[in-house]
């Protein structure tokens, strides 16, 4: 009988948090870090380990799992003498599911690789209760013999694996790309909601002649309603980080030198949005209210 | 027993040939015309009655169905001394599927509302297989009791009729909004497979994660298939139409004074793609090529 | 010794009435027509003829000569039965100065050659200051010939004459060609100050250093002066004529297949002006207002 | 009798050649290090000194003068254990001519700070030929006490001095919104020409119209006359140049939450022409040639 693989777990947020309880329930040796110590609690209750450092947390792990905000996030847990890349063992690997920029996959990938450890970059599709569900959708960028060896966690918390590449910021650039079209589906339905609005046309009818006939995906739905309703308050996902991804979009797509038009737009709209006192804590659909205020409607 | 609704049938395309053949088979009596008259003969096989002109064939009819390829034909066939409200009988009512403006909308309504007849805008979503099927959505704007007597047809020939309102323009707004959106989908995925093309990602595989995780909408296959199979011919909705269509929205937000930043995007991309020798005959969804074509893709 | 030119004048606004009193005190024998009469007061007093309608100021005039507000004003004054086209005697020149689309000027120009007359677009660059000084600069679209035949008007009124082409609308495209570009110089600067005014730097020294250095045409010093001391009010030029312009010169590029993006962005920015309340009488220097508004700065 | 001030010149492009140039003349001190030695020899002849590093050039220096190509190259010379902050005395004075982000500006002047050292931004404005004839306009952002001891280089390079704020990156932002409005006169232009043109107008004509009347600064007929001519090489400013200029307006507008339509539209310009094969050595007004591409021209 063999052991269970020791796992480190950095980052536990509404996604984060999610994840680890379910790699915990299933059976791993969940090792736990965090910056805000409080989050752990209800991990350790089901059998999580608790650690005080990301030094601590690495100290003989076989798979590093991180879901961290940002990139200097990521970055200030994976890089220097105190972070990840120092502190895992030989052969160990990272599986990191933030959605970061392809520069920083990048290099994450590099100081692993210097390190004799291996890096997979797996952002996520899902919201946080698709992560307590195990329902997740998982890209991956990376070498195949990683994302096999990822296999057995992906099991447990996902419920499909796409590989974008063999190239780390492969799996990142596709999850940056999704978050811009999520954004344009945002953005568009404002602006066809505010000419209907403005038409008399009654907005709630609208979206469900729309939903129900050519724009059936649950996205078109979920944005719809908060639209319509105006609800933009408390965040899924709060407008600064549509900014953020927005702006990765873009800056990969620089790097490539490939336009978006779509995606200047998006971001034209996000600082128009955050530049109002109050908008920080807005979900990122309130984007949506700029086509109706434009249209002089409120 | 009462004998069966005298139908006038004029606009015999791809789109208006279902339609008139499934209204035919329901036991309609319907007289049809169309500028072109070899289009006719199927119908006449299945039981229609021929007419030689607008006025002999709304001569009597309790209702005018039209499908029209746009606002100068949909005038042509309506106004004038030889147009249908000069020649239809007091109280018909005419049902008009065709995608026109609002602006003609209103022109057409006013004009049998003058020679005490009825006029209900009824344009439709659907393929002409979804026409042939019997499959059609709907949309309808004017009094209610006009789209109540409209009924028994649409019960023939869709699957559902959605009221956007009692202005007889609200359905046309809200058909070209729809396009406006379908045009979205087809801007902003070509943008994002050109990043995932110049990113070396596989575009199919990425169209299929897209597809099987968040954007589950048919629009998004139908589409993104075209585009990555770069396959724009033969059209299934030309891109000259498609830049009437945004066209069309854009005047009618004018009129309303909405600003519709998108709608001003996907102009500029449809004018660029029919500066081109030979774009006339692409399908619309061609637009995406310019994506790529700015990334220095092709 | 030959008798004075005949000339008819229609449109005696701000612009007009500057431009009609110079050709009375160049002793030409002008008969003016104007929808409010009481525009016609200064210039009966310096010599003028009133007439009572288009037809009868036409009435054996050698040339016409119109400034009018719009496209539907031009084509009500020129044709019909009782337009200027229907009495201006064989052989007569129409001169028009005003700002209208390419394709009403075509239109003008087809009518007077049914008519046996000849047509030349003229319009002209400057404020209500130039015209009564008589420093105008004139566009002109259509044959040399009629050209020629016209300098003896222009000699009296412009500073400069520039030939655009032989079609009338080259003229027409020119001119809306040239207040795109005014309007851009309103929106770029607009962007740019609320970028300096947010970054702290003083908005007054900042333009004072651009009109210093490289934008010293005087367009950017009375617009950039306008946008720091935020003085939309009286309008010069109001907004609902710069919305009309951009329109122009859109729908004109669009016959032509000519995407012109800024254009685009432009049309956007009026409309959004113009949704909002009170907007009407504002200077269409106003546009700018939203760039500083978009950035939190009112 | 004093002795001159000692001067320590980093940076002999085209621009801080000519720079350098005026400073030896004037009767300086001048140490002079290029990364590139051959830069040195012409200003070696007329009395500058060669430095074999950047300490070098920097021990005992009264003031550091630094004209660079990008933010890299500044932070290069200026940050580290090599780069000047760590080898000028204490109290010395960094003048910083380079086009770089506020970012960078801000990062330079904490550095220097630390040092005990002072720094000022000082980007110009002017091609190599104003540069060689001391004709530079110069903005400065940082404490006037620092600009006051700039005063006698900058009598000796330019021909005037606009302060632009206490805060070191206002004189950089500004710079940068400079550059934002030439790229959109370029754009602007471009859009009317490839209108004209496919209008049927000659092209210099009307150029020669628009420079004749309203816009009348010397950049609308230089930038007018290379679109005109479609003369884009040799580069003047090099389109690669061009995209980091409006990048980094974009960064700084985006720190300050400012949304730049029209600097959107020119980054995705800039991208479209970097993205095709060989357009990395044409001049930045070669932006032009996409309006004329887009409208079919060629």
């Amino acid at each position: 009988m063999t052991s269970p693989l020791k796992i480190a777990f950095i980052g536990l947020g509404q996604m984060g948090g999610g994840i680890a309880a379910n790699l915990i329930r299933a059976g791993f040796d969940v090792t736990l870090y965090n910056r805000t110590r409080e989050k752990l609690k209800p991990l350790l209750e089901i059998g999580g380990k608790a650690a005080d450092s990301v030094a601590e947390a690495c100290k003989g792990a076989d798979i590093l799992v991180t879901m961290l905000a940002d990139d200097a996030a990521q970055e200030a847990v994976t890089l220097g003498p105190d972070g990840a890349a120092a502190h895992l063992p030989k052969g160990a690997l990272h599986i990191c599911h933030s959605t970061i920029s392809a520069a920083t996959a990048r290099r994450l990938a590099e100081a692993h690789e210097m390190a004799a450890q291996a890096y997979l970059s797996a952002p996520v599709f899902g919201r946080p209760e698709a992560a307590a569900a195990a329902k997740l959708f998982i890209l991956t960028g990376g070498k195949p013999e990683h994302a096999e060896r990822a296999k057995p966690l992906f099991d447990k918390i996902g419920q499909r694996v796409f590989p974008m590449g063999d190239k780390p910021e492969s799996a990142n650039i596709a999850k940056l790309g999704g978050n811009m079209l999520i954004a344009t589906v945002i953005e568009s339905l404002g602006e066809v909601l505010a000419l209907a609005g403005k038409a008399g046309i009654d907005r709630a009818a609208y979206l469900e002649m729309l939903t129900s006939t050519l724009f059936s995906a649950p996205i078109y739905k979920t944005y719809g309603a908060l639209i319509v309703e105006e609800k933009y308050e408390p965040a899924g996902f709060a407008a600064p980080l549509g900014l953020k991804d927005i702006r990765l979009a873009l800056a990969a797509a620089e790097e490539l030198r490939v336009p978006l038009p779509i995606g200047s737009l998006l971001r034209d709209r996000f600082l128009t949005l955050l530049a109002q006192q109050g908008a920080e804590d807005l979900d990122w659909s309130a984007v949506a209210r700029l086509a109706a205020r434009d249209a002089g409607l409120n």
